[in-house]
């Protein structure tokens, strides 16, 4: 197997857009999908600080990797969500990566801030983990991006996960989350930041194939909390169709999106938002989804959670 | 296990429903979801003639049998595609099921009027099969229905195939195809059958269950020019996330269905029909798609077939 570009031998074939390169064309080609990204949907210049959500996974520390090549400035944002053995390792993988590159980053705990990890969190709230975990992150990413002065909000989604998600709005016929799906959601509040997927164009396994060429150490094992998760259901069901027709996930994330931005030129969606009543952070309801959690979370799990303390 | 109607032993368990059935009360289950279809969707009523598009299959016969059982006045279609064994042992089905109730049917042979059978002449024409097939299926169904009085046209479409059609438009979101997908099409023209799939509530296992059940003998084999079909990879996509997730191809579907009746009270969509300058049948162009066809083969593949035969 033969670079398409250059004749040499290659190490990764890309059968969507039926191509194979060799190690310095494969990762000149994910450089050019982010910059493509960034440019080509106009995600931040290089004026703007540029907050970069870091797990300590793959995906998370490809894009912090890439961002800061190409001369952007970042600020790492990692919450520590408490969850044993696995959040040690995460953090560790972040300061690791951030010391040798001499990257500044913020760590949000949250067994300093609520006395408690995701789970028992996510217990006392009597919620899922991940739908905790999902309130309390988006929260905690944006205020802390822009106490930093970060105005972009950097997540590492790729086009596996976007299209998986996807996948599930679409078999729900989920409108309102099919209307915000997007690789840029602007900031329609001053209190809120832009946030950005700048690898939506590239493939989970480009993404996993670039972090071993360049010896990216990142955490390898899922969050705990994520397995049964219905977004591997909808993965391995994409990856099954992808098998059976390169380019179908492809397809049905870039088309969607380009009729999303025709029926945005028609009608452009305007979230009706209002300030949150106990914190003040932009919300569609009176009290807004963080408020509610920690609200529940004092008033039902706190003596449990004392204990746990 | 034990059945939810009467406690009498299950044979059948619906998790998508949450439930289970004894084999007369999973019979009555089966009936009356087709009754609902057909009055619910108003599919049609006891006074019109319906012709039923039978291949031999399971979906097809059990259509037809309930249909005569519900009191029906019917007409079995079938069309001989001319693939070898695998016709003679479809067409042989149907006529044993037919002499066996008392029901009349027509058969409409491709070997008889194009002097080959499907396989031939697909690749006469430079179509794949069940591209060709489906031009030739339904063009001719319409016509033999009106030819014999018949206004409606029913056909085996299940669940399954419903959503498995749905999820491959959805995902090269075809909105053409997307707009034409419903259990009911009228008949847009003096010259159309009205088409209709009163099966389409039921999965397809429990349509092969209950022709099991009634000792229904149908040709078990897909067609051999199915092997490979899309069809099959967006079915077994779906199985999977439908174990992940019992009900997830119902709710896709008939979410679906509830979209596009909203949508069709806003802005009906009426096909805009003339009459092919050839054969005089409504077509949305100059020529209808059989015409073409058929004018390819003559053209081109005539010879070729002339010596075939």
């Amino acid at each position: 197997m033969r670079c398409r570009k250059c004749s040499a031998k290659a190490i990764i074939r890309l059968p969507r857009h039926n191509t194979a390169f060799c190690p310095p064309c494969f990762s000149e080609y994910v450089t050019d999908q982010v910059q493509r990204a960034i440019k080509g949907d106009r995600m931040f210049g290089h004026a703007e600080g540029v907050a970069v959500a870091v797990s300590g996974g793959k995906d998370s520390l490809v894009l912090w990797e890439i961002l800061s090549r190409l001369g952007y400035r970042t600020l790492g944002l990692h919450i520590d969500l408490g969850i044993g053995e696995y959040s040690r390792i995460s953090q560790r993988k972040v300061e690791v990566f951030a010391s040798a590159r001499n990257l500044p980053f913020v760590v949000h705990s949250l067994r300093e801030n609520h006395g408690a990890g995701i789970t028992e969190i996510a217990e006392g709230v009597h919620r899922p983990p991940c739908s905790a975990c999902g309130v309390i992150k988006r929260y905690n990413m944006n205020v802390i991006a822009l106490q930093h002065g970060m105005p972009v909000l950097a997540t590492g989604h790729n086009l596996d996960d976007e299209a998986s998600r996807l996948l599930g709005n679409v078999l729900h016929w989920q409108d309102d989350y099919l209307d915000k799906q997007s690789p840029v959601l602007p900031n329609s509040h001053p209190k809120l930041v832009r946030k950005v997927k700048p690898l939506y164009r590239l493939a989970e396994r480009e993404i996993a194939a670039w972090a071993v060429l360049q010896k990216i150490d990142y955490i390898v094992d899922e969050c705990p909390n994520s397995v049964g998760s219905k977004m591997f259901v909808y993965k391995d069901a994409l990856n099954r169709l992808e098998d059976a027709a390169p380019g179908t996930k492809h397809q049905f994330y870039f088309q969607f999106l380009d009729r999303q931005k025709a029926r945005a030129q028609v009608s452009p969606i305007e979230p009706d938002l209002r300030e949150c009543v106990s914190c003040g952070q932009p919300s569609t309801a009176e009290i807004c989804s963080y408020c509610k959690l920690v609200g529940t979370l004092q008033r039902e799990a706190e003596p449990a959670l004392k204990v746990l303390k």
